[in-house]
């Protein structure tokens, strides 16, 4: 694409700030700044002002570190969640989406991330210290990794197993296995010799 | 996708406020906001300002209805230019894409969208009476469509043209064509037959 050459200041500063959100290019960023041009001013003092809440009133829960209005978030302040079972997810994405099965009531541990040499992220870049400091309590009694079946994922899940042998805590990972509504025909190799491999009585999958 | 529920009611907000963006759903509005909450607070206050801004120090051209950070735009006051050639376009990023060609140095008219029964947008919804009124004063001596290939174009082109035969003015459309860089065997027939019916002198395409 050519160069933009913006006829004004503001405009350019405007597509650069739209810019730098994921996966908006300087086209779409153009689209999105005409859209608040156009818009009434009330939208776009309301966008201005949420940006500046999430910035302002949002933060990390200092247990699980999972974005939170409190420094305890609602999930692991609920009394009536099981403190015993730790779900290891990658962001607050995954903890929506398992809180949205309705079917987990343990606790989360946000790791904030993916191990990705690639992209220079370590384990050191992620809350994995933080995990392992919950296991001397003596509380934890499973721990679920529930990570990407990527490359990343793997890697991460290895490597918080191996971190995680010494304790002996009982270690699960969600299952890998054909999603509901999927054809035999167009699964992948890898999945359905997972699926065979870790097959499951039949009956449990009467439950829902 | 399964209907979100989320943990907080300001990410609930701004995510059904970066949704309101073009092209924007409830997951990309998701990692937007995953993302301003990750970034450092002065990223956050300067997208929130520059918006506020958008709004607050933009307005649109008198003449042309371009945006502009003055009530008469940089192109519209510029003496240098050639007053008496009207260039019709769509929007802002129409102006800018020919602005970027360096090869226009007349005035424009933007237009502010196309006719399109589908979306409801008629001819009164478009600044056209504007353009009827700049040929009164007989300072204009020719007026190009530069609207795009598509059927909205199209129609909006045809019914400017109707306006604008009683004034007994130059009227062009830029050239329909093969794009520099296709290939012959990858066009369609309909832009293939207008290429060899309007063909040029071949001596034209030597210039720049």
């Amino acid at each position: 694409m050519y160069e933009l050459q913006f006829s004004s200041k503001i405009i350019e500063q405007a597509v650069d700030a739209f810019g730098s959100l994921p996966g908006v290019g300087k086209k779409t960023a153009l689209r999105f700044v005409l859209h608040v041009i156009k818009q009434d001013i009330h939208s776009a003092q309301n966008i201005s002002k949420l940006i500046l809440q999430l910035k302002n009133d949002l933060k990390f829960c200092i247990k699980c570190h999972n974005i939170s209005e409190n420094n305890v978030c609602d999930i692991c302040s609920n009394l009536s969640r099981d403190e015993s079972i730790i779900c290891v997810v990658q962001d607050y994405r995954d903890v929506l989406a398992i809180e949205n099965t309705g079917l987990y009531k343990g606790h989360y541990h946000v790791l904030g991330g993916l191990i990705s040499p690639l992209e220079g992220i370590g384990p050191s870049n992620l809350a994995i210290e933080t995990l392992l400091e919950k296991l001397n309590n003596n509380t934890v009694t499973e721990i679920i990794l529930a990570l990407n079946a990527t490359m990343e994922g793997e890697t991460t899940s290895f490597y918080i197993f191996r971190k995680i042998a010494p304790y002996s805590i009982k270690l699960s990972a969600i299952a890998r296995g054909i999603a509901v509504g999927d054809e035999l025909e167009y699964t992948d190799e890898i999945t359905l010799g997972r699926s065979i491999t870790n097959r499951v009585p039949f009956d449990s999958l009467l439950k829902k």
